[in-house]
């Protein structure tokens, strides 16, 4: 698993963070992105029915000011979902009220939340913070550390990646949280990816919509799709370096960015001891691969398992079978590590014990083989353990 | 929860179990059903694609004999999934070498089988002890309830359903095992349902698909679909009363059967401290209020609030919201017991003890009211606690 690593910085961006009480921790839970000029933005949403208030806001915004964007707002804490109108109003204050502070179009200023749901959002506390979120606002590395800190919630460290571009003369870098409910439709949880390419909102886009796919969207924690979940892109310009003048080298630093996001996402997973990675080959297309991952990584007996590094590869054929996609039982193989365990939906003789030990790492690999087609996938998933359990049976009370 | 209560018993039947070695725990993991003459057999099968040796032997005997059965043959302790033709062939062992000691057709041997998944059924352990069922079988209700604990696996009680029809002149009464990777697709676990109402197959089958449409298949533990679900229905005719004559008694009668037993397995589910009764109003029709109900009952997040008795409705919307059932937000509204709690999808003042000591109880009622139509659905489901992980993170290992 990557660690966060060095930071190069995207110009054109400040980051400010504070405590603003809406968590009873007392820990920061309310932070800020600026961008000096306006950026070029672009962002995709949870594919959840249900959405918070700040997903409707937002995605109106950006539809109003054609991708153009001045700051992003983010509380931690509470969700602002299923709050209905007076959630809804709540979020537009606190846009509007930022946007009378920095002199632009409430539309301008993109809102998030994350936390509880149900829960009225003290919007009060959040506006009186604001002014000193301006105040303290500044572009060093540090600052942008407590932004990613500042819009956690279960989450236990910060998440960000980073990659220069042609010799440092630009970046792009992410700040990612997400621990629970993660099981993205499309988007994810929250994320923010701030370059100073110049780049227009649908170049954006199209880079983003890129990078999710094989990213954000091969990962699953818990099953649950976020009401919230948001990834937004932000290009400030303030490189003077055209992203189309770079391109080969953009679309792959931003999907190594979303990579090293969904893989920190994944190893801070509520309760998870065991990342595994989930390859899947083989499949008829891709969407094929992706429900079978997907089954295979919803499957409760199969997340225990992992949790006991049992090697119970019977658990992961039964999930492949009642995931919905025709599959072929006599082709089906699975593979602990490098060790076969299973051919035609048949046991192999195995080593039981270096089975176990694979499971037992930090990490380990496990290939299902479909013999179906030429499409495969590369998923990240997690273990389920009792701790899973403590951390969200005891969670709004 | 319904408890077993009063066994009566069909006529027409004898029961026998020992054990055969098969599980380590040395309980009895070999059970048998005799039908004296040859009854009448309906089974449904699970709808997972990769399926047991035993479920595609029985489909193909019931097929071969027409709906006749002599026997039953069940053993716990190894699913007989996985295996392969190998598999395949220990299990028509077991059906011929049965059906040789009583003299008929081995179509006319159902197999079953449960427990671990990719390990060979050890064929001489049940085969040596064909001989000793035969010889120990009787019908008294005794030899019923050993039958009924010899097909356990991680269940912690045997369950059994019994109604007498016309006066004690007949009865019906019903078998199953069943405590983890429930969430039926069709028919669900072990359940055997006898009677010695005369009945052809087709007749059987008719009743036994009404039956369990509303009861094992609206049941969730886990989210997991067996390899091995199966259920299946006996008539013997020993009490000469033809089932066309008594239809109005004889269908309820076999619903209460299938409702208590799918009640008990429930509340029999592995790890599981509170059982919820789970009810969806005004759904488009009832595919759509089986999909919400699913998605719901399968939502580690909903499920482990469940297990700290944790009002939390924000994760019961969230995971409607991401069900795939097309719902109105505005129209939503979630009661838990008798307390509305969220209204159009917004949260309702409401007593947060009220609500908490409702979820305390051991079973509790939520009804989800989606505003959508008038199909309602009353789905079983129970909460997710760290004894589950427990349990099967140390199964096969």
């Amino acid at each position: 698993m990557k660690d966060s690593g060095a930071i190069f910085l995207p110009k054109g961006f400040k980051f400010a963070s504070v405590t603003a009480g809406i968590k009873a921790s007392a820990k920061p839970d309310l932070a800020m992105i600026v961008a000096e000029g306006a950026a070029s933005a672009s962002a995709l949403f949870t594919r959840n029915s249900i959405v918070a208030a700040p997903i409707e806001v937002g995605r109106e915004s950006l539809r109003q000011s054609r991708g153009k964007l001045r700051a992003v707002i983010v509380n931690s804490g509470n969700a602002n979902c299923a709050t209905g109108r007076s959630g809804i109003s709540a979020c537009k204050t606190v846009c509007r009220q930022l946007a009378r502070l920095l002199k632009c179009n409430p539309a301008e200023v993109f809102p998030s939340s994350t936390g509880i749901i149900g829960v009225p959002l003290p919007v009060q506390k959040v506006t009186a913070r604001l002014p000193l979120l301006l105040q303290t606002a500044g572009s060093s590395a540090d600052q942008l550390r407590q932004f990613a800190n500042a819009i956690l919630t279960t989450d236990t460290r910060a998440k960000l990646a980073s990659v220069p571009l042609r010799n440092r003369q630009a970046a792009i870098t992410g700040v990612a949280k997400g621990s629970g409910m993660i099981h993205p439709q499309l988007a994810t949880m929250l994320v923010y990816i701030l370059t100073d390419v110049e780049a227009s909102a649908s170049e954006l886009r199209s880079s983003l919509r890129k990078a999710c796919s094989d990213t954000f969207n091969a990962i699953s924690v818990d099953g649950d799709t976020s009401t919230n979940d948001t990834v937004l892109s932000l290009a400030s310009g303030a490189s003077g370096i055209p992203l189309q003048s770079i391109k080969r080298e953009f679309e792959p630093a931003m999907r190594a960015v979303c990579q090293s996001l969904a893989e920190q996402i994944v190893a801070d997973g509520e309760g998870v001891q065991h990342v595994i990675r989930l390859r899947i080959e083989e499949a008829k297309h891709r969407a094929q691969a992706l429900q079978i991952a997907r089954a295979i990584s919803h499957s409760l007996l199969v997340k225990t398992a992992w949790a006991g590094a049992d090697p119970n590869w019977g658990r992961i054929l039964a999930a492949i079978g009642r995931s919905g996609a025709t599959v072929k039982p006599a082709k089906v193989s699975i593979r602990i590590g490098e060790q076969l365990v299973c051919r035609g939906s048949v046991r192999c003789a195995f080593d039981e014990k270096l089975a176990h030990q694979e499971l037992s790492q930090p990490e380990s690999k496990i290939t299902v083989r479909l013999g179906n087609g030429r499409a495969s996938l590369d998923f990240l998933t997690t273990d389920l353990t009792a701790d899973y359990v403590r951390i969200n049976a005891d969670y709004s009370t």
